[in-house]
């Protein structure tokens, strides 16, 4: 129906491409346009609050992406909008779509390795981003960690109580001294008893490296890297496979396309959107405590930041 | 632009799934459209060269489903009326554009194995279709390995001398009523010096299996099946992975798309088409030489049936 | 016991390494001896017959090496030799007792996999043998096939009738030479109506590679490779695992061992041996006809060359 | 040359399995002996510290099971004994000898894949042991992660600083009613400046299960398990391969035998153990560490339990 982009050029080419009728550089005439029923809220976390106000008092459904901002106070006036006007939030959590992840959901929810006892999130970028971009980002965990945060919740179907953070800045030195880390391991203490750990690094140079593994009283289940394609070289050196999806357009292409259809189809049923407005704060929760457990070096409840 | 349909709702649906304006029963419409340059012929085998004839006639591009046709007669006439009207034919052995079966071809092209001496294919149906298919297929050879003898020619970049086919009846004794086999292996001489195996059955209980192996004087490459997700469970028993993809249209999802965008690409570039009017034609003669094989129990060369 | 070797030395220091008391040049003192109740014949093949026979006639159990001989003659006087002594005789098919071909074996004797529809041996020397070891060793299928014709009947549990080979020299032109070929194709036709591939090369680069994998109307057992070792190293390249395993000495050393103890337990308990002299003869004939169906360039079964 | 068991009936045994011409019941005799240079003593792990002092007054050179001791001062006795009697002392952490993990620890000293940043050990049983061995352990730590926490030593070479140990009773309530956890997670902080967590539990039903994981600056190093066999079932629910091996003596046969040759190999030629005294101290300070770490819910550093 509409884009709108603050660089009026790049909305027209948007519509260009994928024969898009009105272009706008502000969001007020989409939200004031009645035939628009939803709208998905891409721009930079700093406006993700706002709009979403501003798209809930015009009554549209939202779709909005990670995370609604970097401080609760900000996300909990956007969620108390969202409920006022008693409209759809769907948090762009894509890797919730991810159907290798997702078998893995299935497979706990449907007890098949019994009650989870441990999880291991393996979560690896292919290489740091530029330091300017550390600099705006929040820092590693509200940054990178954030997907993870919402993944061991996802996984495991509970939520988290406690969690202990350490990091290091090993990868590049710039990173340190724009005051984040590049390095890091989270422990996790879920509500019913699991321990958790998240392995973190801003540079794997194998490529982009999602994994995860859930050790239950019964089984166990694991998600290991898909690969770019499954021929395999062998020489005198030995067997040869290239190295992983490049990042996360490769690795998670289809996840972004199956949140929106889940959006789209919660919407047109009205249903309940799959990524809740609660699921949308918890993991910043988690990001704030792991920030203050590595910066004061302890154990942090998320009690403490809530 | 148009679509075309001997059952005229079928093309009405088509149409409007897709957008498309012209809708027709009969393919004359499309041939006389000047505003048409290109055609997609998926019609059913037997009118495969007649259709080419016409499209060539009318000064259209040309992408056709295999086989063009079961006989070499109607093959050749349509590869003449196709070099007559000086245009361009695409033959759909969508498996080259197969992301695993291409980088193998790569690797093999680029020289990292050397010299390819031994090539192995395994290609195995989920399930044996319904009798009243078999009946109309051209047989196993005609059927489900040409698509084998195919990539046979397109891994290995080389041409087959001689075939020597072994069949049973092993799945289905209907099949056998039928005249045809459900199991089979083909040997092939390549015109360089190597050799070939190609292994068929009718049924994997297990999914559509299809792998290669090509070894060299320095090396070997090897195609594994993709896998419908990457997650394991594990139990008492062991771990488990999920069955192969169903079968082809899983499978060979993304070829299909590419050949497409292939025969797209040379066609607004006037360049050749990537399979050639001779890769058409060379799997006919390896099927036909196969059933004969397989009828006498010896080897047969090409050039006996050509 | 004793040891005998006809160069007296290496009977000496294979005495003081095992902490054997006697130590022969020549075989009689050890058929003589009467505390002798079994022998170990790991003579050159062309000894084997005579020695059998010679062993027999002293009423020894017998494991000898494989093959009895290049020739049915000389196998058929051996084991008449055998029979009429009523002594053990087992033949060093030493494969059999791989614990990986086993549990394929136990898979399939166990219907696991339904009815075996098709075999594929991949069998693949990392490197060729001298050429004067090329020139006694009665050729590819005789030497090295051998092997993969014994786990073909051991796999399927089922004899084989016919067999059509394809042969060529692109390894070593020195052992076209020497008129043998160091890749060949072996189609098997089974009794009960399966269909089996053997692969082989004379050059893996890559390793020692030792495969095997049967289709069935329920399902499919597949063998790999085991490795050196289970650590996989990653960089900017991909994935690397080593090379396979050096050679038999490497890959199958846990087998020599189980064929020794399986013989010596057979003889303490009396019970028939795991490998008989039906299963000595039958690699020789599949190996004999496949070397005529090489020459002639046609199928040949067993029956034209008993 | 001689074997002492407090049982003698075991000492016998022994001897007249292994052909060992001396048994005792008391370790004296042994001590006294002069024809004796070494001793292994594999007792009860309460015996050690007092065995290898009284071994090191009779200047034998000493193998010793893991660990000297559950307290730093029985052990810094016991290395105090060794030092000044000029003895040889190697402590029994068989898995530095695994050809996986010595194929690992070589790759990164070999600069393979740059400077350590990140270490992951998965450790698990396949069971939990009972209650009463519990009860006499020392606890998980010191029990089970001491293995653990000498590979992170041996893997990284580097020393670790300060660890954080999270912990949880999810397999079996009686573990946690005699004051042991059965699951949990160790934060490592290596004094180079990299990260490591160990993930422990007494249970994965499908195998015993150990792995690990190094990310580095230029790639990864990953071992995975061994399999009992390389054979792998497909049916109609996929792909199945057998759980793990049993336990420790399957998985870790090879490297008692091999630690065993490598401690005779330095005694004979008089060179320097591969497992030190500082080696066998430095697990047992990491266990205390991370016990209190766990009791009272904080980073706990090494320093302060030295």
């Amino acid at each position: 129906m509409a884009v709108c982009d603050v660089i009026e050029q790049a909305a027209r080419d948007c519509a260009a491409s994928w024969g898009i009728a009105k272009v706008h550089s502000r969001p007020d005439p989409i939200l004031k346009d009645a035939g628009i029923d939803a709208v998905f809220i891409c721009t930079s976390t700093d406006t993700h609050a706002e709009l979403i106000e501003a798209a809930s008092s015009a009554g549209k459904q939202i779709f909005c992406e990670k995370p609604i901002a970097l401080d609760l106070a900000s996300i909990d006036r956007a969620l108390a909008a969202v409920e006022s006007a008693g409209v759809k939030l769907q948090i762009g959590f894509n890797r919730r779509f991810d159907p290798n992840f997702r078998e893995a959901r299935e497979r706990i929810a449907a007890g098949d390795i019994g009650a989870p006892h441990l999880l291991r999130i393996t979560s690896r970028d292919p290489a740091p981003p530029p330091i300017a971009y550390i600099e705006g980002s929040g820092g590693l965990f509200l940054d990178m960690t954030i997907h993870d945060f919402d993944m061991a919740r996802y996984i495991m179907g509970d939520d988290v109580l406690e969690v202990y953070a350490r990091g290091a800045v090993l990868v590049d030195p710039a990173i340190g001294e724009a005051g984040d880390v590049d390095t890091a391991t989270v422990d996790l203490q879920f509500a019913r008893g699991a321990l958790g750990v998240i392995e973190n690094s801003r540079q794997a140079v194998y490529g982009y490296d999602q994994r995860l593994e859930v050790l239950g009283g019964k089984g166990r289940v694991q998600v290991e890297n898909p690969r770019p394609h499954t021929a395999m070289l062998s020489d005198l050196d030995g067997d040869h496979t290239p190295p992983l999806l490049p990042f996360f357009l490769e690795r998670y292409g289809e996840s972004f396309v199956a949140e929106a259809q889940a959006f789209v189809s919660a919407v047109l049923r009205d249903q309940d959107v799959p990524v809740s407005g609660r699921d949308a704060r918890a993991p910043v929760v988690m990001a704030i405590a792991a920030k203050r457990s590595l910066d004061e070096n302890r154990p942090v409840r998320l009690s403490e930041v809530e």
